[in-house]
């Protein structure tokens, strides 16, 4: 009965690349820990990239100088 | 001061169940540990239906099929 | 399928105790919002004193500035 | 490499602020524990008032009772 | 710079199947949403039986009744 | 009514580093957001390096290679 809780910037995460996730993942745990597909959980955060901070800085200042 | 954090999908929660939700974890936690509910923190998070995956599938597509 | 996650401090929480909040919250979820027991999943973490901090202190300290 | 997460009711946080958190928390992992910024997370979660309870109620009611 | 925290019971996890999540799902992210390894964090939870609910009950109580 | 939760590697953090990361982090929300102390909580979470990845691999790996 695994939970997966997976924080991803929100940079238009499309509905067909989530349910790649949510399968990829419960093939995951079912192959190498043989847990039941059943009652695997898998759960995804879109996260702005506002909130979003690596070294000191928002993933906004890091996505506008990357296009600079 | 316990922190208690219910994730559930995003169909429509009311906010008189939000507050059911409050009260009644609050509660439990004052009765079964004697945990002051003063500094008893409930956070709720509504997870869209595409977000979630139970048994490497969508919610979405859960819901759909059940209407079928 | 709601997905619960409760934290308290490590002080001597009984295997008892814990049966208690998870019939509890998953009772709480039935009945507020219908959801289905079978899916529902309750996690209990137990944290130390010294790892967790209200008011800018450890709960240790708190703890012992009570007893005196 | 720490991860942090900061959870705060949604009541106007200006991108200012989170900056200023980031960059806060990143500064004192570096102070305290000498860890490296460039693989230190900080992910700000911004919580309706509906949704976040202390004392068993919703932080909205709180509000609109400090405003009486 | 994903952010994956995987929780599954105390079961007797080895090392190296923890090295094999982790391989497992950067290489999803990197696949799916071509997210940087890098910056990948896999953080994964092992939680005790009695502190794991599904159903209302303990997953120690599941588990016995499963042996029996 | 903040809730930080912060996880680093399981690696000898002293209770006097805790200390002064739950104060930091608290005066950070007072001074950025004018969060009340009183009911800020910040929970610590120590990682097993065997637990958690960066980059597809266990820390555990990174660090028996940054000392060779």
């Amino acid at each position: 009965m695994p939970y997966v809780n997976i924080k991803v910037t929100n940079e238009g995460v499309t509905s067909e690349q989530k349910a790649e996730l949510i399968a990829g993942v419960t093939d995951l745990l079912e192959k190498v820990l043989n847990k039941n597909p059943a009652t695997t959980f898998v759960v995804i955060d879109e996260v702005e990239t506002d909130n979003w901070g690596i070294a000191g800085e928002q993933v906004t200042l890091l996505r506008e100088r990357a296009k600079e």
